[in-house]
């Protein structure tokens, strides 16, 4: 039997088709997702859950005409492959390929660009707004959220807004109880008795001046498009509430949740995950903290762990696992959980609050204002520093030195490997008096034997991997691994210094000045942004010092980078194995 | 007869007071914190409002062993008095004197540090979850949060973890309708209903899981007392919905209370503000803004304009009066402001977004991620950038151009004056490609006759307001007025070049070239701080260039800068006319 998928060019095509073909559509629609994810590796979880949704809200309603959000946008894959995108959909995530969220510059089907949560309340407001102004009445304004992302502050934020206007805007709570992790917080459960019928008269949504409706069965692909068309018609600011299964249509990803939300490569048929094969590899960043972090808080009793929403990503689950009491998450709530952090730090704590870099974004207020003007000794771990790879240009932790250095009283250090890490942690839990944040990047360190016996570290101390004659080479964090690597290829023993300066503030200035004196060339080399980062602050160090010498910086340039594997994201950045070695190697030959 | 409030040191004298004396309290504590912000300025209805209840909370509740926290702190002049303070009250505000604000390390009864909105309810949660940790089960802890500030998404983060947590944290939502200007949103809308007794049954937080009681009055001393005492003895997380008239007891204030927020100097007896009398003088940056942003919005259709909670303080409510349709306060919700601005973006309009510059740093990741990122030409108006006086270290704006550089696809203004503002502003709506942060000071311009003729302003140029042969003068925004008057003074006509950079991205690096070919001195001057800041971009831009020259920088240090009047906070972080003008005056003499 033919495909109905194959003739789906656009919604146009989707709009042919009767009420009754849909069921079939959207399990050819959930086979083709499995197939392509299942090879190429991607989000799949979340796109499942939202086939039937998919097809009915581009069934029922005039896009692109009509706008269409789909908020943190990971479950925007089945979106991709009905307007127009199918046969390129297995480049997604992939350098030069298609983006695995909502691009505008990608499609005119892709209203906003997603990825960090809770935006598209906000976003469909503005642009219904706009319709309003524009006298366009009839437009319709759809913003898909799920359940984890609307109890984040900026969604609520601008479900305030929205209660007060008369704008035609559609908010579609794709309730499934699970973000990455399962969903936290009041607003769970409460939409958990909605669901069981144990809520009151009164919806809390109907209480934010919304007109609601729900909650209905989301994988009824006629009852969506029944109650679609009702809204259609019906005038002002409304929120449906539908159910949905996080990851449905293939048993594994249903009854494992957080790990089928990004599964890697793994069979079509049985669900089952390809096992990766091969040598014993060192552990991930986020491991090294995970386990260190129960090491320590068994000794120490001070410290409590915080995430937003990220136990599996940030490893903090093995903590919340052995300590129930002492780690936890609060939810999509970056603000919250720094203030909740500042709060605990003043009765004696140390809280170590573990939060991606490109998070931290969401955050910056309360880090300022709420523990580093207090000088409270919060422990701010930033998993997810500098390029991440196929996530792209959303989630690239890439501006955190910049926008940290700039903080008073607040110390920045990026380990090399996993001992400089544990031996960090180790440190802040000591007992501070000022707040540190330790930034570490998305994947492997470079140690299989990695549980060294931790000790604490001097602040503001580098370490001089390798001295030498003529060149510097001032690395920052993991990157100077790759930088360590190419000195020993290159095999100038006697010429090119190596330090890992470890601290981005305070800077190690001592040593700086001896640098400074002693080499004729100086490089840094960071994963982050230029402007304003690590090679900046050594810029100024010399500058204050009355040092006048030129410096190479090697870091992310003044532009948004995007996606492909950390190798070619780091390529694309310039600050790449090869691009660092050749410059290095001429710098070299200057020197004879 | 004698007053009462003579003999309050601290709240244990408090508590020898009956019940009946404690209306006669309030009485005398509302006569005193009239008294003496007449005089001497400050924050005067927020305090008035909740002279009771500030009363009721020290005569039950155990302080300071007991926490509590004033949400944005507004409102804490009467339990500063109250708690040790009363004598040194005058120095509010005042270099060296008490804050304005609850502070730390000024008193043992302020437990967190507050300014920015919205941050008590996950501070106190924080306090809370310790003291469960620490089995400390009797201790209490009371968060006093307005109706403004509770409808701020960082607070519903708070709410909705505190509705799952089974700890003793009270509440207090006092609800007066009106921030700094009158209160907005569906929220707000909501409340009104339960205060008219219009709402269904299930009461919104109660949907949040939390214990709600009320609406009481809120000058009610005893029934204040009665429902403490009572709330006292009631386990788990609570809210307590109380009724205050801002400005209470003062008739000008509770008529006015947007003005009487913070009035200046006025009669104590009759309310009346005392008018600043003698010559006529410049426009405040914010109205030059705000009566420009209308004439160039009756021109420019496409123009809307965006405050988060601030339409007198941004004097965008010039434009709100005229355009209600097109002008829009949505509350204390930065982070919705700017993706809302985004949205609107998206569908060809040009959104001016107003936003303190402190206040930004609450939305920086939509900045990147939702604008930015998407190169959507949103036009920033960044309102009290740099130090802002009197407030201190909470609200000084000067991160902003740190923050910012690092973002690719902006552009950073600073306009020397009106005529630049208003000529940037004129720029802006003509059609970026791209977004544009401009910040400018508070306070007032260079300019009694300020309404000049609009021209465009080329993106990246600066200007030449003086050439000169030795020393180039290289500054940024209003502060540039100095260093004019300063040059003026040393009379050194052909040694001194000033540059007025105006952009501090992109910079204008061709003029960059022949300056640092043509000078052997070169000097910046910013308001914001040196860490990453515009001479930090100098730096970069030299380095880029392979010029070795050093950059003498005035700026912020790398601290946090007390409160002053703003000349004050300039001498405090080295960037006043008298420092400037003697480093000016020794280079020059090294010239010689």
């Amino acid at each position: 039997m033919e495909r109905l998928l194959t003739h789906i060019k656009s919604p146009k095509d989707l709009k042919k088709l009767s009420l009754d073909e849909l069921p079939k559509l959207a399990q050819e629609l959930r086979e083709f997702i499995i197939d392509i994810v299942s090879t190429k590796e991607g989000h799949l979880g979340a796109s499942l859950g939202v086939v039937e949704l998919t097809i009915a809200l581009h069934y029922v309603f005039n896009t692109p005409k009509d706008k269409l959000i789909w908020d943190v946008g990971h479950q925007a894959y089945g979106h991709k492959i009905l307007t127009g995108r199918k046969e390129i959909f297995e480049t997604n995530r992939q350098l030069g390929g298609i983006s695995g969220f909502p691009k505008r510059s990608e499609s005119e089907y892709d209203d906003f660009g997603t990825g960090h949560s809770s935006t598209a309340i906000s976003a469909i407001l503005g642009m219904a707004m706009v319709s309003k102004l524009k006298g366009e009445f009839s437009k319709q304004h759809i913003a898909v959220v799920g359940d984890a992302s609307i109890a984040s502050g900026m969604a609520f934020e601008g479900l305030n807004h929205l209660g007060v206007t008369n704008i035609n805007a559609l908010i579609v709570l794709n309730d499934n109880a699970i973000g990455i992790d399962p969903s936290v917080g009041a607003l769970k459960k409460y939409l958990t008795n909605v669901k069981v019928g144990t809520a009151k008269d009164e919806n809390i949504f109907e209480c934010l001046n919304l007109n609601y409706s729900g909650p209905i069965d989301g994988h009824d692909i006629k009852a969506l498009v029944a109650e679609l068309e009702r809204l259609k018609h019906v005038d002002g600011p409304k929120l449906l509430h539908i159910i949905t299964t996080k990851g449905k249509g293939l048993k594994q990803a249903e009854e494992n949740q957080v790990v089928y939300h990004a599964p890697g490569k793994f069979d079509k048929i049985t669900g089952e995950r390809l096992k990766k094969t091969g040598q014993v590899q060192p552990p991930k960043y986020q491991d090294v903290f995970g386990h260190t972090i129960v090491e320590l808080a068994k000794k120490n009793e001070k410290i409590v762990g915080i995430t937003p929403a990220m136990p599996s990503g940030s490893s903090l689950k093995f903590m919340m696992d052995q300590m129930p009491d002492r780690a936890f998450d609060v939810g999509i709530a970056e603000q919250h959980a720094v203030t909740l952090a500042a709060g605990m730090a003043t009765q004696g704590l140390v809280p170590f609050c573990n939060i991606y870099s490109t998070f931290l974004q969401r955050a910056y207020d309360q880090v300022i204002h709420d523990v580093a003007l207090q000088k409270l000794p919060v422990v701010f771990c930033l998993d997810r520093a500098g390029l991440v790879g196929q996530d792209g240009p959303t989630h690239h932790g890439v501006f955190d030195m910049a926008f940290l250095r700039c903080v008073p009283n607040l110390i920045i250090f990026a380990p090399m490997n996993e001992m400089e890490l544990r031996n960090i942690l180790y440190t802040a839990q000591l007992g501070l008096d000022r707040p540190i944040a330790i930034r570490y990047p998305r994947g492997r360190g470079t140690t299989i034997d990695w549980r060294n016996a931790v000790e604490s570290i001097k602040i503001g101390t580098s370490r001089c991997l390798k001295e030498g004659s003529e060149i510097a080479v001032l690395t920052i964090g993991h990157i100077g691994n790759d930088v360590e690597k190419l000195i020993k290829k290159l095999d100038a023993s006697k010429k090119i210094g190596h330090y890992d300066m470890r601290f981005v503030k305070p800077l190690d200035k001592n040593t700086l000045r001896t640098i400074f004196s002693q080499y004729k060339h100086i490089i840094t080399v960071e994963d982050g942004t230029k402007t304003g980062g690590f090679g900046s602050a050594i810029l100024e160090f010399a500058n204050e010092e009355g040092i006048s010498k030129p410096v190479k910086i090697f870091g992310v340039p003044d532009q948004f980078v995007e996606q492909g594997t950390i190798p070619e994201t780091h390529k694309l950045a310039g600050i790449d194995f090869d691009t660092i070695h050749s410059y290095i190697q001429s710098t070299l030959n200057q020197c004879v």
